[in-house]
């Protein structure tokens, strides 16, 4: 790893004006000093087939799974629909898990945050989502975790996170996703 | 309901070969007197994407949803994908559960069963299945529950059920999902 | 079953001042015509021990199985410990599923609400103890869903629901769930 | 951390003949050089109860949580019971996890294992169990995974694991388990 931790970070929504995505850039914006945060867009990876994948995977997976693989860690921001994961976070989680071009999910940090209109801030599909990353042998930061509830009343409506306590504690997550990520750099 | 019993099937698996397509297959075959069983490929059911939906549902969402509310009951063949529910099965049920085109799920009874290679049968999928059900109001079946694990060596190289003690657990299966139907339908 | 709906209740927490009974104690305050609620205290139901039922179920539990028989439902007001169900209220189920006593839980409608302090208000909480019921084969209303959040700001210190919406809305989820257990009751 | 890993072990089942107990000794006879397994005897860990707590630990929970704050990490062997963790074994954990007595669990490495006489080794249970460890902000190791199915084929008629497969799985997952902790004591 070199100093700068670097996080590659996606939305679980498709929706231009998501609140996860909204939630990713303002985590670009209050990254720590020595972290940089790209965000992929995972809007053109298509729904997992095993037939497709065995032909080759598409450009826009082999781009995903690259992308992880230069990455330190990984931070998710996901929506929670139907009281679970959705299917487009768990979709891409998917592609990424398999084996050929060496599975980059391996032995990788990461962060799950999520944002959302109703009271539980996504905690249901959260929970669900680290279920995978035990599979994929991936190491889930456990705390601090960070339920965006209430979504609309801290963005504004072009996508700013205006609410000060979420913005703050939205820093000190990163930071302790730094720590997380450089103790198994270390390792 | 008519005297016939009408469930909507899919498999959560897009590959041609797939042992839940397969295991759909296999229930059509033994579907018992009174129940007819129509199999659905959500093949063309793109991710979700509340942008997209906004304009108005893409033609095969909008089939999908007619197709539910058509049907009495629903039956849904899952993979497991890194310990969870795979993105593919979850993203269909996430656009069947979007208040415009009326909610189809809401109050349908549902059978969820899967195969898998392995040894636990796609148990934590279906576990992770179930709870999305709890936020459409849908009432899936509690027991019997079909876990086919060690698939590849109950199906033969053309997708044929060919394991008699999982046919006949099969039947007693639907036997069972055909009275589950028929209690709220009564209702 | 009578005309009355009798419903057997209990909460998932030892505590004397536990939001969880009070919860419940607010319910058989507001119980609709038709309905009648009784309160369990599981105080007495010991650890499950394998050894222990195989000499004969000590006498809460015996006391406990044969409630649940006599009820037409269960109402049961669960608190959220670490993300997950208490292992009380868990423990409880443990051994009212057990098969000595008849087992009662088969085919028994049941309702799962909760009150935390927190914000998520037991989310996760009921949806591990949901999963319990699949295996019992009892009938788990699914909607409407009662997350009583912030239970600190609901309740006075003597454990009275002071939140008008709150006692609103579980008069409407205690209607729901009359109409939940009469629906099996007919069939 | 000395130069010996200190791993704290308890079964989630009270009874006597438990797989899970019979699975533990198996560990400790199985143990790498450089770690040392003791097993902790939660029988006299009585249910949760806050104003128990509130006069002080019981004797039972001081030693549990002592017992945990000594050691490196923990290895939990917990059944399965409907569908999820047991009460049993999560009770302890409940305790384990309150404040008092300085909440030994923050930071802690911990593995979980199970073993079960069906065939999905406990796997739902496992699930459920981890998610308590995100809570207490815990380390649980995500892979390897060791779920034994079909016990009573595994293990003689004094719980001695006579199963050679088992036997050679648990000794790697002892070894990983040790990595797991010293990446933790390094940090």
């Amino acid at each position: 790893m070199a100093d700068e931790v670097r996080v590659l970070a996606f939305a679980g929504s498709l929706r231009t004006g998501s609140f996860n995505r909204s939630l990713l850039r303002a985590a670009q914006a209050l990254a720590p000093e020595g972290m940089r945060i790209e965000i992929f867009d995972i809007g053109e990876v298509p729904l997992y087939n095993g037939d497709v994948e065995a032909q080759g995977n598409p450009p826009a997976v082999d781009a995903f799974k690259q992308a992880i693989a230069a990455a330190d860690g990984l931070l998710i921001a996901t929506p929670e629909y139907n009281h679970g994961v959705p299917g487009v976070t768990k979709n891409a989680v998917d592609w990424a898990s398999r084996p050929p071009g060496n599975a980059p999910l391996g032995r990788k940090p990461v962060g799950i945050i999520g944002a959302s209109p109703g009271i539980t801030g996504t905690a249901r599909g959260q929970s669900q989502l680290r279920q995978a990353f035990e599979f994929t042998n991936s190491y889930c930061m456990p705390q601090p975790e960070l339920l965006v509830f209430k979504a609309h009343e801290k963005f504004d409506g072009e996508g700013n996170l205006t609410d000060a306590a979420t913005a703050e504690y939205l820093g000190r997550y990163l930071v302790a996703l730094g720590d997380w990520i450089r103790l198994f750099a270390k390792a």
